[in-house]
């Protein structure tokens, strides 16, 4: 028998169906799969992406077998039409469409009305009884069959048509009458031969075969290459051709056309939603030409029609078990479908969606979790901008922490926290440090010209759930004369802006926000009686946390982020950074007190000073955790990071002695300077930080233990039950972790005894460098749980610094030499085999070993379901994004089971 | 039967035997085979390590079974000896000592003279005519017992001694006479009464026993224990304790004692070598209180003794097939041989008697391949402080690079280029960085005060085979004043110090070096005739040329550097740098002008103005490498180290607006700073660099490729076989290589059109970040060759900056928390598991795929053998370290077949 190359739809039956999308396309395979299902559908055929590899195997030439094939299904076409392509009364005419396996849209090439010449217009004519429609629909299809399938610049066609209208002194297309369009498309034809060397194809198969040839070769377009590259989309699976009769909903009153959704695709509601118009045809609804009508209008004006598309509807959303979004068209009071699929909604529709249909019984809760997308939980979280506000957008950066915020323009932390008393404020920086905290706190968000999607700045933004807008670099920061400027626009202090950190824009101006409901009724602001949402909401991550197997931890420093953290569903905290606390006003002077020490001695009694600091704050996150595990990060960063800028004191100290400045002041501040230049690095990243710290100032391990050991003890008698779990940053070197973790059990001894309460706590590492994940097995000799530190480790390992690669990253995005930064997804192919190393031999030394990840990563989809696949213990994030990590876990779960 | 715990040896024949290093330990062994080869040796018995084991299994104590079986051994070696411990008349007196399976030298615990009591002294005063001897033999024993055995601290001891002589007036233990030393005897007795609680034990036995266990304990002391951690041994070994018969070189005229080797261990002849004393022990040999005779007079003095111990030594020599180190003793008239072990010597010397033992058929090529040390030839290759010269050391740094330099002290690049044309000039610098190249290639050596073993200045002065002292932080450079300080010692420009690159040592003053003499054949200096060292040199070089399979290549980016590379043995160039062309003095203005264009433009006109430039520098390159491969790497470092410092830019201009300076110069100056300002990055390491530059501007690539190509044309037009090898640094996503691979071939394509000569070349990568080597299955599919860059991958695998580094590596290396510096040799655990995966995944997709190294470490013996059996193709290394990793890669080969 022979291969099957073409696959025939209509009359209520397919040689194909909707599992076939490997061979027809997605489209073909819709197309089958609702004619199956006894959907009008307009008859057609597919010819199959494998007729398109051999098209390429075969130096761009089907088979005679295809031909025939495709020869044969036009005619069985012809005949369930009654109709004949190209015919001379009541013509057949098709539209060539694309479809590959993997929806590229816009990326190939479609032709409508092929069919059409001299002869069969006149039989459209007659058909439609519109002579205008006819030959206009006859120049379109000129123009549409020299540029697609010839390459002729649409330019060459339209320039008539602009200098008609000229001669004419009209301006719309439609002003022109039927004279007009039959002189167009005598002009059209002549500059196809111009262009061509040839004549417009009379032939109505002609047209057809030089059209599917063309659709094949489109793709391969470049513009097709290049999504596919992007996308990751396989050359090799060709697209199908899909060849339909066309159907007219402009043939008269008792003709019409329109779109709509099962559901309201924005609230969720079940309502039959959507819109038409009498006597038009599909783009017409879209062009906004005309307006269209509230589809609940059509009952009464086409009720058989109206009725039978209500039913098709609801069969194809109880078929598909989806929220439908449709198109048809209604030629002469017969209804065909032109198309469905599953309908895109808002975070709120897929939710309501999802929950209804449970009820409905349509889906299970597993599928119900499925359907809501974690990602999109952000817009129920973060406050939004209110849609219906005009905005004036003046630059776009990276989307950084989701959500709008509007406030003053300040351009340092001080001025911030100066303006925050009296006003709201958004903070303005070239990028952040750790030192601008305290400004970040009390700004409404956050705006840089620099740094990349994992910059401090957008780090801090989402613990804080601040929304941010980072490395607009369009943007001229000018902090000294506190503006900044983009092109000719100068934003100074004071002046209002606003930001919208989901989707990038800098807006000038305040416009107004809506918080969200989730999180007035999670803190108590509003009563769950009044949402609409909240209920749905709960009871879907419900669901999500019966499913999931992976644990979800919050990210949080202080006892604030920790209460939302609890409210949000976390189970316990996976990181605390403890030096976010050294940066707190009252602290900093004692911790430089602590660093320019200049022995051992001066840095004790420094640090004797915080030790009852730093066990409050350690008691307070306890409390809020009672019962839960509290990841503690010992000190991490840089020191010269609490010291001024070393280039500032640089230019300072030149100053003051080019300027004969005081003697004594010049005298310490060099001998300031002497300490900073010590503790310059050239690479701080990679330098004297993380364990290294504690190692070469034991005594700085020492304080803080014991900080945390205290605070355990005293709350322990309180009645409390606490669970730290301390953390040895940047370990590479098994020798390091053994080092420190014999401080910490002195240290635990020491306190211990003193408190007279047994402690339980464990000791564990970031696994934050390649060697550490290549090592896990001597590592995990000493460490009692490991925390893929994802932010340090895609550092590391793709040689990149977060905060430097902010110019070519964009570069690489653009270009596709990356699809998604590293720093937003985990790389699964890099940084992902180096996590699985780590697991694997990890828990060789030490089976079922507690191992989590408290990266950026930790609140990232597709990173969380990797999380879940590489057999994690739990994943720990930004408070805000729990919600989305929970349900992130329970889509690993549900995934595994395929 | 009883399982075996103590092994006896003596009269010619022993229990064990050499290869019992495991129960016996290394003495034990050694003992034990010098017996049975009929090596007159006191005789004695080694309790085993696995009684050690025992003891520590059994609460430190041993089982009757052990202890009897000592007691036994004991009454075997009275008889043997004829003489009882602690006998009246000639008593026994024994040795106890430690000996692990490897050797801790210093660790555990010695006693000597045991037995010694208040009867047996008089019969050892009887039996040896000298009472002082034994009264002071007795001290000696009474203060090792009662420290090694009881912990009593010396200092109780001492004290009496030294109140003795001061009270009459002394200085030395010399003086004191025999009164003296019974008096002390009894003060001795007294302390150890005192601080132990305990009677001095005189039961020979009960000594015996007791210093037995302390030995064993000995395993376990805290220095015993830290030293097995640096060193990597086992703690589960165990050490033996070897009880021996006490022999006497000082009984008389007709005793003696010695030290010797059968060949001379610095040049390597074959003659006897040593020293003795007529009436005298061990240490006098060595105290340098008497001076001791060539070995040859003791022909004269005792014409027997010399006999039999060169009959002996010479047969000891083939026994073990390698020159002896050995001790002895003649107690009178009777040799006895104390120790024997293979001989430490030089490079001269090992090669020389290396090739002398093939000759005598001693021992194999292959053997005397693996006799030499590859680091050892280091020596041979360098300048050397000429021996004889006295010096004055002020400071010490790392030996970074060996050889000795003498110059005048010069702050900066410029003054060294001045200076240098009347005078030598040794450059000291804070650090070095590329724009100090020219300074340093006219200086006679370098010297910092920061950086770690491979900082620039470490790795640009092995390139150049200069001598460089590296991270002497204990000076002060001071390069505004140009000077620098040490305590209290200031050195100003112009005066003279001498560094030797091999010891890390800094002196005052101009010392005398020596030019190493294979460099002087090599180069021509010097006729091979009028060297004793180079036929040698030559002759072990081929052999390890003929057993090896690894190649060898250079690090050479000058001609100059590829004609000495050529010298020594390089088979091509494993890594052109080509950024080092790029700082000449005449082409940095027109780099500069590259960098700071505003257009891509006038960022091509800069390019076409080096274009030329960089061509003939290949052209030279290839020339001198006609017929080998030669691997160019393209440009790799971050832009901004071409540019002026960023901070001192800024203070310029500071300082020029507090002074009301020129207002143009300012503001173009600003100019400047802002461009700096945008190239600035927080960490360059993972910045702008590697293939991100030729992926940002793609014009520089396309300039290297042309001037490659055009080269390789021009020269192949002349009859030069060239083999480029293009190579795309910091590549981590395959993407990446792909984008830079087709602009490559792009430009391959264009200049063979022109050229019209076929241009053989090929496009690989370096592994050098973590990433590169986790995905070097798909890298493979563009590269076609890869080469190992182990200092990046060492950085980024360790999250170690090499710059930044030394501070806390230097206190890792100093605290057991690294053995060695992953910059100096590689981390095989870590480092190296990467470059599995990556030579395993690489030759996955390409089979027989061609990979190197080019890192620091493809000249550092470990890792050339590591290289070798991970089935690298090549190492690439600086001209000097070349003839080392020959022979290293000969030792790898060679240890595969064991």
């Amino acid at each position: 028998m022979a291969k099957k190359w073409v696959y025939f739809f209509g009359n209520g039956k397919a040689d194909g169906n909707g599992k076939m999308k490997d061979v027809l396309g997605g489209k073909g395979a819709g197309l089958a799969e609702m004619t199956n299902s006894g959907v009008p559908v307009p008859p057609g055929f597919t010819i199959s992406t494998e007729a398109c590899n051999f098209f390429y195997d075969n130096k761009r030439k089907l088979s005679k077998e295809i031909i025939e094939q495709a020869d044969k299904n036009l005619l069985r076409l012809e005949k369930v039409m009654n109709k004949k392509l190209g015919g001379k009364s009541d013509p057949l005419l098709v539209s060539v469409r694309s479809g590959s396996k993997f929806s590229m849209p816009g990326m190939m090439d479609t032709v409508l009305n092929l069919g059409l010449n001299d002869d069969s217009v006149k039989g459209l004519t007659e058909k439609t009884g519109n002579e205008r429609f006819a030959y206009d629909a006859y120049r379109r299809f000129i123009q549409m069959f020299g540029n697609v399938v010839m390459g002729v610049d649409k330019e060459h066609f339209e320039h008539h048509m602009t200098e008609m209208k000229n001669k004419k002194g009209i301006k719309l297309d439609t002003e022109l009458n039927t004279g007009d369009l039959k002189q167009l498309v005598e002009m059209y034809k002549k500059a196809y031969q111009e262009q061509t060397g040839q004549v417009f194809p009379t032939d109505p198969k002609k047209q057809l075969a030089m059209t599917r040839d063309a659709v094949f070769n489109s793709w391969n377009n470049p513009r097709a290459i290049t999504y596919r590259k992007i996308h990751n989309i396989d050359h090799n699976l060709g697209t199908a051709v899909n060849v339909q009769a066309m159907v007219f909903g402009n043939m008269g009153n008792d003709s019409a056309t329109g779109v709509g959704f099962t559901r309201n695709p924005s609230t969720g509601e079940k309502m039959f939603y959507g819109e038409y118009l009498i006597n038009a045809q599909g783009e017409d609804v879209v062009a906004g030409i005309r307006t269209p009508n509230p589809i609940a209008h059509l009952e009464k004006d086409m009720p058989e029609a109206f009725k039978q598309l209500k039913a098709i509807t609801s069969r194809l959303e109880k078929h598909y078990r989806d929220v439908q979004d449709f198109e048809f068209t209604i030629e002469k009071n017969t209804l065909y479908m032109l198309q469905t699929r599953n309908g895109k909604r808002t975070a709120f529709a897929a939710i309501k969606v999802a929950v209804d249909m449970v009820r409905e019984k349509l889906i299970t809760k597993e599928e119900a979790v499925l359907r809501v997308e974690p990602q999109q939980l952000d817009q129920m979280l973060h406050p939004i901008l209110d849609p219906k506000a005009k905005i004036q957008v003046i630059a776009k950066g990276l989307n950084a922490s989701p959500g709008a915020a509007s406030g003053q323009v300040v351009f340092t932390a001080e001025d911030a926290v100066n303006w925050a008393k009296k006003t709201k404020t958004l903070l303005v920086r070239m990028e952040t440090s750790p030192d601008d905290i305290h400004g970040m706190a009390v700004s409404e968000g956050i705006l840089t010209s620099r740094g990349g999607a994992t910059s401090h700045a957008v780090v801090v933004s989402r613990q804080m759930g601040k929304p941010c807008v980072a490395g607009c670099e369009t943007i001229k920061v000018d902090e000294k004369n506190k503006m900044f400027s983009i092109n000719s626009t100068t934003v100074r202090e004071g002046d209002w802006i606003t930001i919208d950190g989901g989707t990038g824009r800098v807006i000038l101006g305040k416009v107004d926000t809506v918080e969200s409901e989730i999180i007035q009724v999670l803190t108590g602001k509003l009563d769950v009686k009044q949402s609409t949402l909240f209920n749905d909401y709960k009871l879907i991550m419900s669901w999500a946390d019966q499913i999931r197997s992976l644990k979800v931890r919050a990210n949080a420093d202080i006892p604030r982020d920790a209460k939302i953290a609890r409210a949000l569903g976390a189970e316990g905290i996976g990181l605390c950074r403890t030096e976010h606390m050294f940066f707190a006003e009252e602290r900093l002077p004692i911790v430089q007190e602590m660093i320019l020490a200049d022995t051992e001695e001066d840095r004790i009694k420094a640090l004797d000073k915080l030790l009852p600091m730093q066990k409050e704050d350690f008691k307070g996150l306890f409390r809020e955790m009672d019962g839960y595990p509290v990841t503690i990060r010992l000190l991490d960063p840089p020191l010269h990071e609490f010291l001024p800028k070393r280039e500032e004191l640089m230019v300072e100290i030149a100053v003051l002695e080019a300027t004969k400045g005081d003697i004594n002041l010049i005298s310490q501040k060099k001998k300031l300077l002497d300490r900073i230049q010590d503790l310059h690095e050239f690479n701080p990243m990679l330098g004297l930080r993380g364990c290294r710290l504690g190692i070469y100032y034991p005594e700085i391990t020492r304080m803080q233990a014991r900080a945390i050991f205290e605070a355990a003890c005293e709350l322990t008698k309180e009645g409390y039950k606490i669970v730290p779990e301390i953390m040895v940053p940047l370990v590479g070197i098994v020798t390091e972790l053994k080092s420190q973790k014999e401080l910490i059990i002195e240290t635990a001894k020491e306190v211990t005894k003193k408190c007279g309460k047994k402690l339980t706590y464990s000791i564990g590492t970031m696994i934050e460098l390649p060697r550490a994940a290549i090592t896990a097995d001597e590592i995990a000799v000493e460490a009692e749980f490991f925390s893929f530190g994802t932010n340090d480790l895609t550092q590391t390992t793709f040689g990149f610094s977060r905060d430097d690669s902010g110019k070519f990253l964009n570069y690489y995005l653009e270009n596709g030499i990356l699809e998604t930064s590293p720093f937003q997804a985990i790389d699964q192919k890099g940084v992902g085999q180096l996590m699985k190393i780590g697991v694997e031999k990890g828990r060789r030394t030490r089976p079922g070993m507690k191992i989590g990840i408290c990266g950026e990563h930790g609140g990232e989809p597709s990173s969380v379901e990797f999380c879940h696949r590489t057999g994690l213990s739990y994943v720990s994030c930004s408070p805000f994004r729990i919600p989305i990590a929970r349900l992130a876990a329970a889509h690993g779960k549900l995934k595994d089971k395929k």
